[in-house]
């Protein structure tokens, strides 16, 4: 199994990139990992390279204020799009890049290619629950409108990968919505609807933004509209309150006192909400598995993202994908 | 001026609204207070009553399961539908009600009626900030689906409200969206973009979710099915939140200790996130001013939806609505 990884995308780049590869590759022996970059940069790095880790020479790179097509389009030697181009020539099983979100969605559609069939590829992060275990929610940005038929293969899809990859039996999906009754919604969740239902799936039906936090689906389905907003009002809410319950732990001596006292428990309170703990953000429809990882990637979050791209190769999630929407 | 207000709606009625009445009534002596409801039931609550308290018997009641369309068309002597006549046909300026919130909407469609130039009113509650000013925010629910003119609609209205009822100069109008720049978003939202623009308020551009809390505007302009989402995962993740903190606060003597210390600022904390303090929500684009109480409002929040209802009928909110509406 070969896994390519941008070396150069994410604000710690290349170091925690080699960091996290290196880890990579001294734990799985099965795994071929190969850094891809500026080969001049990457080498001082490495240090005591272990016989599964190559490095791929790519002399440009992508940065994070790139227009995203146009940047795809002209820097045919940007390490994420060399990256692109071994997964689509066979060269690698899976690539992950901690780089420009747009330009690595550029990169699946234009360079990587589709999975025959399905018409949207859809980014798919893990949004955070109370029980710890995360929903994963797509499409989280990769397109902003979409037809039910899209909801209908994000549903497919997103069951997919909660099946091969993080190993539950029958995933609950949801949809995404302003009421858990069947005839609630907007023009778009009213007919995607029966198509879920329809589905080799287990569909749990409409979920409000208020429960998914609660953990009462596996898969969230939504279009990437509805799905950003779902996901950064979570996340301002929860940054909103954290420095509010800052501000009310320094008021005087005893509420600094009693914060002190809490420390641990606060730590876990924000843990939960980090979302960034639960790895990177599979980009699923494309013909070979790539995954997001987060732009402030250390070597673990590397490390994690290897990781998951190996258990979906193990588990042909791609081939399994192809072979469901062949079918319908 | 007169306001009518349904004497049947809410968790907490008669006697709830019967007492919100009579605390308005007293305070108020230019305001004509009319309790529309079942006059058997709401004259033993009347003690004292001041002589611009009157009532006017309506026999009927919508309930909160029922169904809003049938409900009332069929319940032509119900509470809601008895003031909404009375706003109609000029008995009343405005009507407060704490029941079914979608009979509500339909009573202001089909019963009150539109301006002339509104194709869609707009339910519009405040949304919690962290500086506890508030954002009014529009459509929320009243209609799922919008077309980038009624958003034009929404932000011109809620720009008047603000200004009409909030005494806000000028009201700082911003468009839900996944980004800031300009070119982002939705169909929807790129098209509606250069309408705001045009229009005569203080457009501030795009708001991303995550900035909703933090107070960026006075107004944010929304279609009903992005708005819910925004709005329930607000309550959603604060609930979470309060829940997490309350279980980590149990956890020991000590961090219950830690909490006790603390009780006071988790009561500030919790009364930030409250956004039942902001009264109730306005319809907005009605040819009179309709205000939807919480369900669970108590006398003093009655007392505050008639203390909006006044300041809107002195400052001509309808009036205002219309001239710019049919300006355009």
């Amino acid at each position: 199994m070969k896994i390519a990884i941008d070396a150069m995308g994410g604000d710690h780049a290349p170091q925690s990139n080699v960091d996290g590869a290196l880890a990579a590759a001294r734990e799985w022996k099965d795994t071929e990992v190969i850094l891809v970059g500026d080969q001049a940069k990457i080498d001082p790095l490495l240090k005591n390279r272990p016989s599964n880790l190559t490095v791929r020479h790519a002399g440009e790179v992508i940065e994070a204020e790139d227009e995203p097509v146009r940047a795809v389009r002209r820097k045919k030697d940007a390490s994420m799009v060399v990256a692109g181009r071994m997964v689509r020539e066979g060269e690698a099983d899976a690539m992950i890049s901690a780089g420009n979100t747009g330009a690595l969605m550029t990169t699946g559609l234009l360079i990587v290619g589709r999975v025959g069939g399905i018409e949207r590829p859809a980014l798919a992060p893990m949004i955070p629950t109370l029980d710890g275990k995360g929903v994963l929610a797509l499409d989280l940005g990769a397109n902003m409108d979409a037809k039910p038929e899209h909801l209908a293969q994000y549903a497919l899809m997103g069951s997919l990968y909660r099946e091969k990859v993080h190993n539950i039996a029958k995933p609950r999906v949801g949809l995404l919505n302003v009421g858990t009754e069947p005839g609630k919604g907007n023009e778009l969740t009213k007919h995607a609807f029966p198509l879920l239902e329809e589905l080799p799936i287990h569909f749990v039906g409409n979920v409000e933004a208020r429960d998914v936090m609660n953990g009462v689906c596996d898969v969230l389905v939504c279009d990437g509209f509805a799905g950003n907003i779902l996901l950064k009002s979570i996340e301002g809410t929860a940054g909103a309150l954290f420095s509010l319950l800052k501000e009310q732990f320094s008021q005087s001596l005893k509420t600094k006192l009693a914060a002190a006292m809490m420390m641990p428990q606060l730590r876990n309170l924000k843990s939960v909400m980090d979302y960034k703990e639960h790895g990177g953000a599979p980009l699923l429809g494309l013909s070979g598995l790539v995954v997001k990882g987060h732009g402030s990637s250390d070597g673990n979050a590397i490390k994690n993202a290897v990781r998951q791209a190996r258990t979906a190769t193990q588990n042909r999630l791609v081939q399994s994908i192809s072979s469901e929407i062949s079918r319908k």
